[in-house]
């Protein structure tokens, strides 16, 4: 009736996230046709006519993906709904509608619940969504937070992950590696205060990295853009883990190499100036830092007019037809293996 | 920047689930006209054409909702699928999708995650449901799965929970109370366990109660069975919490009031000596027990020839014009205001 204490144990951690969900759904048996995309890319694809229903689902949990010591619950909420319709987008997909569920411990008060559901009406409005559902209940500790998210986009418009192309040009969106940098500057003001609670907080030369990590944007004004400028993507996939692993979840599946090129990665000043000042490599945290949520995608060459201008967009480098072989090429004109050092929430 | 340890405090256990949800989602508003139902039911319904889309999601977590000393990992992953699926049945629907998410401490290993996937990959078998997607990820404490269900529904079809109407028909299917007392069942023998780790299981003789809590089935093939008998339930909801509280949803939302006669109450046989045994009243455990995933629902007068003699329905009262007066007429003809006691994940 008990466990038994003697079985074979393989420890999470020797998988890693992306291997665990392999592992554990390699199983899965598709049994409709309207199923047209399952697990393998940022939303499941639904569809029977033009219109296609997306779908896609994260998991947030107290002392994994936030701290409550530094992360006011209106952000939080507001957060929690981003990040999932940042998937959303990043099928080329406009977002309607997302349940939400969360179990809390009896340590928190009504108005504490008040706060987050403001920042997830915030976000509703702000985006556009409706919220149609979820789940309540007591967790034995502390905060969690699920919310799915369902979109629509038409079956032609539809981005995947394994459509790049060699000789298609990648782009990302924004700039890259503030959040990170914002969740360091914030880690080390918490360990400021629990020296002395009475320290003045010396946030002021890293407003926008906190405000990237506090209250992230989706990228929903790409899509209309993309629509506007008419550009199809190849591939897209939205950056939550760092942009070493989505580009080589874009070259595993679209069967392509990569070149990406150090110069052209998107970096604001303030990434640049904090960067030298914690002296770390500013490369290095755009490439792993992850909780960006911009939107990284291959265009043909033929597109190239219609995207080289516009701030919104840094064309970052090519694919190429060497499967798998994704490489940096550094200011000094070095090619170095990209590895995913994303951010692992199975850590 | 901490918590403000001073704010008001309004603790949650004095609302309850069911009005917590109320207060965090009064604000909400709805943007697409595709949002044709939004929270209140068992699913939200989604719909542009004429087959329309349910969403359902719900949160099961480690010590709150169930309990790995007798719950088998396998069992587990079964019922939460199952409990999912039970929603959209529950609007008369067919259950397509399903995403699938999971908070993990460490202390699991990946067998046992193994083992809790067969178990989602069982009840996709049996039902036919597609896994597309979710999220897996560690937690501080426990494990914690959030599942959200997808599922179709021609519009004419859909069930909602406030279409009764006066001298309508209340009826159930299968029996109640045996999930619950099954539960009962194997709290005692973990007691039994803790004392006399040797001891002998009893359970031969609670074998159904054991099964309706470990193993429940969601009802689809009461959907199959309506749509041939040619029987368009008028409101619907699936037994969660208990016969008493799905009762009072449908008399609220229906703006109708009901008579619920004791004698009508199906019970298994196991229940009723268990019942006995345990010297509980079996009526108390059929109208606040829970977990029994069977379902409540109206039907036309008219309708009664094509429901009466079928063995999967109990006729059980009917609906009347008194705005939520729901009564129990007992054995003894006496009438007893119904009020909800059932389970509540808040407590």
């Amino acid at each position: 009736m008990l466990e038994d204490k003697n079985q074979s144990r393989t420890s999470l951690s020797e998988l890693g996230e992306f291997k665990l969900i392999d592992h554990l759904t390699k199983q899965t048996v598709i049994h409709h046709h309207q199923t047209i995309k399952g697990i393998g890319d940022d939303c499941a694809v639904i569809g029977r006519g033009e219109v296609q229903t997306l779908v896609t689902t994260d998991l947030l949990v107290e002392g994994v993906h936030f701290d409550l010591s530094y992360m006011p619950l209106k952000h939080l909420g507001y957060k929690a709904v981003v990040v999932n319709l940042s998937d959303v987008y990043a099928m080329n997909g406009d977002a309607k509608q997302i349940t939400v569920s969360i179990a809390v411990s009896n340590r928190f008060p009504l108005e504490a619940l008040e706060e987050l559901y403001a920042g997830i009406h915030l976000a509703c409005k702000a985006y556009q969504v409706d919220l149609v559902g979820g789940d309540t209940t007591s967790s034995t500790k502390g905060l969690l937070i699920s919310i799915t998210a369902l979109g629509e986009v038409k079956k032609e418009k539809c981005v995947y992950r394994n459509g790049a192309k060699s000789k298609d040009l990648l782009v990302v969106t924004g700039d890259l590696g503030a959040a990170y940098l914002g969740l360091q500057v914030l880690e080390r003001e918490k360990q400021v205060f629990q020296v002395n609670p009475n320290a003045e907080h010396e946030l002021e030369n890293y407003t926008y990295l906190v405000e990237r990590q506090l209250k992230p944007e989706a990228r929903k004004d790409i899509i209309q853009l993309l629509a506007d400028l008419e550009v199809q993507p190849t591939s897209m996939i939205d950056i939550s883990d760092g942009l070493s692993s989505e580009i080589l979840h874009l070259c595993k599946q679209s069967n392509t190499g990569c070149q990406l090129f150090e110069d052209k990665i998107p970096l604001d000043q303030q990434v640049i100036s904090t960067c030298e000042e914690f002296n770390i490599d500013s490369t290095t945290i755009a490439l792993s830092g992850g909780e960006d949520y911009e939107l990284l995608f291959t265009v043909k060459q033929e597109d190239f007019p219609k995207i080289k201008a516009n701030p919104n967009f840094s064309i970052i480098g090519y694919m190429t037809d060497e499967a798998n072989v994704a490489e940096l090429v550094t200011r000094g004109g070095q090619k170095v293996a990209i590895v995913a050092q994303g951010w692992n929430a199975m850590k």
